[in-house]
C-alpha cells in the first residue's frame, strides 16, 4: 500500500552521523530515509539579555530549508527578507521540545543555540531535526563538560520524534513525502526515551479524525520512536 | 483549587456577540471569561493569484493583540515591522481550522478573510479567537448566499475550541491566565460539532505528560467544546 | 443638507467611556457616532535612553486601523510589515498635542504611551483619537499620583479636538466619512479647554480656500470642542 | 532681534536656479538663505494600476535629506531600513500640494514623481521643497507640452510656501533653524499664487496659540508667499 | 611557511561530488580542503518579467553561510532579515562570472538559478563556489538538452576561480583562513578553461600591493586554474 | 573614435569642491566631467562598540544616488526599504580603501563617516567617489588636529581612482556612461599617490579578456591617477 512498500509500522531507514561538519560543538547529519538534516548545537558563554544574573541557561533553535532542498526550488528566506510562519512554526517547536530535556540551572548562564537545516526534503523535516539537534545537544553537553564549563549533566532524557498519519484511511508511521502530501491527518509526536509526551500536534488535512485515530496513531508513533532512540543511543556510543 | 473556584471542567461564562461593528460581513466579540476577542469575517468575491480559475474558494485568517491587550504593554507588531513566531503561528492554526468546516467548491471563487483582534487577554486567546471566527465565519456565509453570490451552504459543520491543561497535577479545562502561566501541560483541541478531532496541539510546558493525562484532557475538550458548540447555536439562532 | 441632517453646527453624539479594558492605567472608548477608538494609556517608570538623567518624563503614542474597521478590509499593517505613511502622520500627530498638555518636569522619569485603536472608523478618527486619549492620560496621571509615583498633578490642561471643512460651499462640523469624502477642505483643529490653540491643520482637498472659511471653520471648531470638553469633564467626574 | 537682523517679515535671500542637473524634466535648486533643496521633477508616460483607464495623471513626491545636510550626521534611512515618521509626513504634504495645482483630466494618463532631497539644511526644508517643486513641476509639464505628449497647459496655478512663527512672542516669517528650535509655535503655510490656502498647519510648540497670533501669522505668510511668488515668476521668464 | 606545509603555488586537495542532492538538475558539493560548498543549478522554464519575449535566457545567483559553518556562529540571515553587503557582494559575483559562460540565445527563455550554500568555511568561499557551480550548471544545462528544451549547448567554456595573496611576503595560491585572516593583500581570479580572465579582485587588506606582486599573484593563480579545471573536467566526465 | 573626441588615455576634465556645504567637517563636490559626487567626512569622537577600548579609529562609508541623478529615475532606496547589492557593493569599496590610507592608530578612538551622494551620474560614480571623499577625509582630519583631538596625522597616503576598460578593442580611461555601457571589460583602479594598488577590479562584461590587455588597462590607470592625484593636491592647497 506504501509508496515505498513500507508496512504501516516501519519507519523509514534512520541514520545519524555525528561531527558531520567541524566547528561546531554538535554536528549531525541525520537521515530518515531521503530527508536529510544538518543539525548543529552552538555552545557559547553567557545568555540573553532577558536570563542574565538568574543563574539559569538558554537554548534556543533555528530551522531553515536549503533553497533547493526541495522537488522545486523554494524562495531563499535570506534574500525574501523574512521567515516565513511555516518556518517560525517548526523552529519554535524544535526550541520548545529541548528546552524540555535540559536542566536549565544545571546549564548554568550558557546557551547553546540549534541550527536545523535541511539539506534534503522527503517529508518529515521537523521531527527529523529533532531527532538529530537532540544527539548534536547532547555532544554540545559533553563538550562543555569536558572543557570544565559546567559541572554536571543537565540533560533530563533523550528525546525523539515521528510523524504519523491517516493515509489511505489507516494509520502509519514516518510519512515520505509521497504519502504527506495525500494524508488526511499528519501527526507530529514527540517523546522521551521512556515514552511519555512532550508534544503532539495533530492536525486534520482533509477529514476530521475520530479519537480510535487518534489512539492509533500514537500507538504507532510510541514503537516507532522507541526504535529511534534506540538509533539515537547507537550513535551517541 | 483555581483561581476563580471553577470546577476542573468548568469553563469560564462565555459569551458570543454577533454583529458588533458594522462594516464586516460577519462581525463577533467573542468573551471566554476576561478574553475578549472581536473576530471579523471579510467576504470578497475573486481569490488570490494562485487559485485562480480552478473554480474553489479561499478562507485565510490574520490575528493580532491590541498592544495593552496584556498585563503589561507589548510592543505594537506594526510599529516594530514584524508579527512575532506566537502571531503567525497562532494565525495559521486559525486559518487552518475554519478551512476546515467550508467546502471550497461551493464557496466558489470568492474569499473571506477572518481577522482575530484581541481587545483584553486572560488565557486562551487562540481557542476564543476559533470558537467566535467561526460564527463570523457563518454570518458572512450567510451575507454571500443571501446576496446571490453563493448558491448553497458551504458550512460542512461548525467548530469550536478550547484550551485544557495539567494544573497542579489536575486537568482542567479552560485556562485562564494565572493558571496558564503555571500550568505544566497546555492542550489547545479543536473539534467539530459532532465532536470530531480538527486539531489537537499538547505541550509539555513543564514535565513531559503521560498517555493517560491526555486521555483526561481530551474528555475535558470534549465536553467544554459541547457546551461552546451550544453557545454558537444559540448566538445564530 | 447633511447626510445625518445635522446642522452645519452639530457634532455627532459623543460618548466617553472610562475603563472598558482591565488591564491599561487609563481605558477609554471614544465614540463620535459611529467612529469608535479605544485609547488607552500606559504607565511605565522610567523613561527612553535619550532622556535619562533630565528629571522629566515622556508621552508618545500609536495609532492603529482594525483591518476590518473600515468599509472594504484595509492590509493589517503588522502583516504588510510597516505603518503607512497616514499612520505615522496621525501618531505623530496624536503624540505632540498630548505632549503639549503635559508638565515633563511633573511627571518625573516616567512615561506615558498611548494607543488608540479604531474600532470602527466613520470620519474623524484622529481628532477622536485625540479627544479619548487625553481623558486615559488623565486616568493613568490619576493612577500615579494615587500610587505615590508621582507628587504634583503633571497636567496643565484638557485637550480635545475636532474636524471641520467645507462641504457643499458651506462650513460644517465634524465630518462623518460621507462627508469627508466629498469635502473641498478639512481641517483638524485641536484645542485646549480654554480655546487656545495646540494644532490646526487645513488641507484644501479640492479647491484652495479663502481667509474667510478659514475664520469660519476655526469658529465652528472652537464652539464643538467647547462642548466636547464638557463630554470629557463629566465622564471624568 | 533676529539672529540675522532681519525684520519679523523679512525672508531670508531666496534663489531658484533651473536645470541643475541634466536628466530630469524639471530640476531646480532652491535656496532659503542656508537652505538648499534639489527638486526633480520625471516626467514619464503611464499612470500608476490604481488610475489606469480613467483618463487622468498622477503627481506625487518623495522627500529626503542627505546624511549631512543637518549639524551632525543623521543616519542614512536607506541604511536604516526605512523612512521616518517625519520624512513620510513631509513628502505627503509636497506630494498633495502639488496635486492641489495640476489638472489630472489635462495631464492624461501621465505620471510626474517630484523628488526633493535637502543639499543642506537651516529650517524651512519643506517650505523650500515645496517652493521649488512647483518650479520643477512647470518645466516638466512644459517638457511634456514640447513633446506633444499633453495637448493642454494642466497648471492651475502657481504655489509657493513658507514657515512663520512665534519667536520671542512675536510672529516672524521665514525661521532659519536657530530661529525654529526656539519657537513657541511654527506654521507652514502654503498658498496660491493669488493668496488662496492650500495647506495651513500650525503647531504649538511651547505654549498654545491665540486666535489673533493665527491671525498674525497667517498675515505674515500672505506676504512672504507674494514675494516668493515672484521670485518663482521671474525664473521661469 | 605554510599552516598545511603547501607550497607557496599548491592548492589543497580539490574534490568535485555530483548528484550530491536529489532534486537540483544539478547539485554539486565541491570541497577546497576544508572548504565545503553545496551548489545546485535550478533549471526552469520561462525568465523574468524584464526578459520577457526577448528570445534568450538567464542565469542568477544566490549565496548564503550556515550559521554554524564558521568557527563562531554566525547570525542566520533569515532572521536578521537582511543579507550581509558580503553576501550581496559574493553572490552578485558569482551570477555574473556564470552568466560570462553561457550563451544566451542558446538558452532560450529559460533560467538557470545558481545556489551556493557553505557548509563548512576554511577560506576561499566564493572561488569554490563559483569552481563547484560551473559544473552545476553543466549538469543543468545537459538535464535540459536531454529533455529537448533546449537544442544546442550554451556552454562557451568552463570557468574556474582560485583565490591568491601576499602571506608574509610572498605570493601564495589557495589560501585558507588562517592564512586569509593575515595576507596583506587578498585576490579572487576567475578564468576561462583556456586561462582568459573573467574577473579579478585584489584588495590591499594592510599595505597596498605592488605591480610586480599583482603579476606574481596572477602566475599562481593562472596555473591553479589549469589544475583545477582538470579536476572539473574529470568530474564530468 | 570616444564619443567625447578624447584620446584613448584622456580623463575628462576632473574638478573637486572644496567646502561644498557647510555643516560637515569635510565637505567635497567632485567632478569627473558630468559625474557629480558630493563627499562628505563626519567626524565624530567615540567608535562603535566592537572597537571600544582599542584606542584606535574607525572609518566607514555609505554611498547614494539620488532618485533622479540617471537618466531615468531609479526607485528611492530609503523608500523601497533596502539598499540595493550594487550599492553596499560600492560603499563597502570606498570604506575599505579609505581605511586603507589612514593610521587607525593614530585616528584614537574616533570615527569618520564618508557619504558619497551622486547628484548627476555619467559613469564612473565609484571611482569620482574614492577621488572626493579622500580630499574630504583629509579636511576633517585637518579638522581634528586643529581642534587638539588628534596629535598626529593619521594620513599614510592620498588615493585616487579611475576606471578604464576595453572599448571597440582598445584600452581607454575614464569611462562615461555611453562607453561604460558598451564596454567589453571594465575595471576599478585605486591607487596610492606614488603609484602603490589599494584597489582592482576588472569584469569581463562581454568577451574574457587577456593578460596583455589587463596590462594596458593598468598602465592607463596608472598614468590616469597620476593626473588626478594633482588635482587632488591642488584642490588641498
Amino acid at each position: 500500500m506504501r509508496p515505498s512498500n513500507r508496512t504501516a509500522a516501519q519507519t523509514r531507514p534512520i541514520t545519524i552521523t555525528r561531527n558531520f561538519t567541524g566547528h561546531a560543538e554538535g554536528s549531525v547529519l541525520v537521515e530518515f530515509g531521503e530527508t536529510k538534516v544538518l543539525c548543529t548545537a552552538s555552545f557559547t558563554e553567557g545568555v540573553p539579555r532577558f536570563l542574565k544574573g538568574q543563574g539559569q541557561g538558554w537554548v534556543t533553535a533555528e530551522y531553515g530549508m536549503l533553497p533547493r532542498s526541495t522537488h522545486s526550488r523554494m524562495d531563499r528566506e535570506a534574500a525574501r527578507g523574512k521567515q516565513s510562519g511555516r518556518t517560525q512554526e517548526i523552529q519554535r517547536l524544535i526550541g520548545r521540545s529541548l528546552r524540555a530535556c535540559v536542566d536549565m540551572k544545571a546549564l548554568g548562564e550558557n546557551t547553546i543555540v540549534i541550527d536545523c537545516d535541511v539539506i534534503q526534503a522527503d517529508g518529515g523535516t521537523r521531527t527529523a531535526s529533532i531527532t538529530g539537534a537532540c544527539v548534536a545537544l547532547v555532544d554540545a553537553l559533553n563538550f562543555a563538560r569536558s572543557k570544565g564549563i559546567i559541572k554536571t549533566n543537565p540533560l533530563k532524557f533523550l528525546i525523539a520524534a515521528v510523524s504519523v498519519g491517516i493515509y489511505k484511511g489507516e494509520a502509519i508511521s514516518d510519512l515520505e513525502y509521497l504519502e504527506d502530501s495525500e494524508a488526511g491527518t499528519d501527526m507530529n509526536v514527540i517523546m522521551t526515551e521512556t515514552g511519555k509526551m512532550i508534544e503532539v500536534q495533530g492536525t486534520a488535512e482533509g477529514e476530521p479524525f475520530s479519537h480510535e485515530e487518534l489512539l492509533e496513531m500514537l500507538e504507532l508513533a510510541k514503537n516507532s520512536i522507541r526504535e529511534i532512540v534506540d538509533v539515537q543511543k547507537t550513535a551517541l556510543n
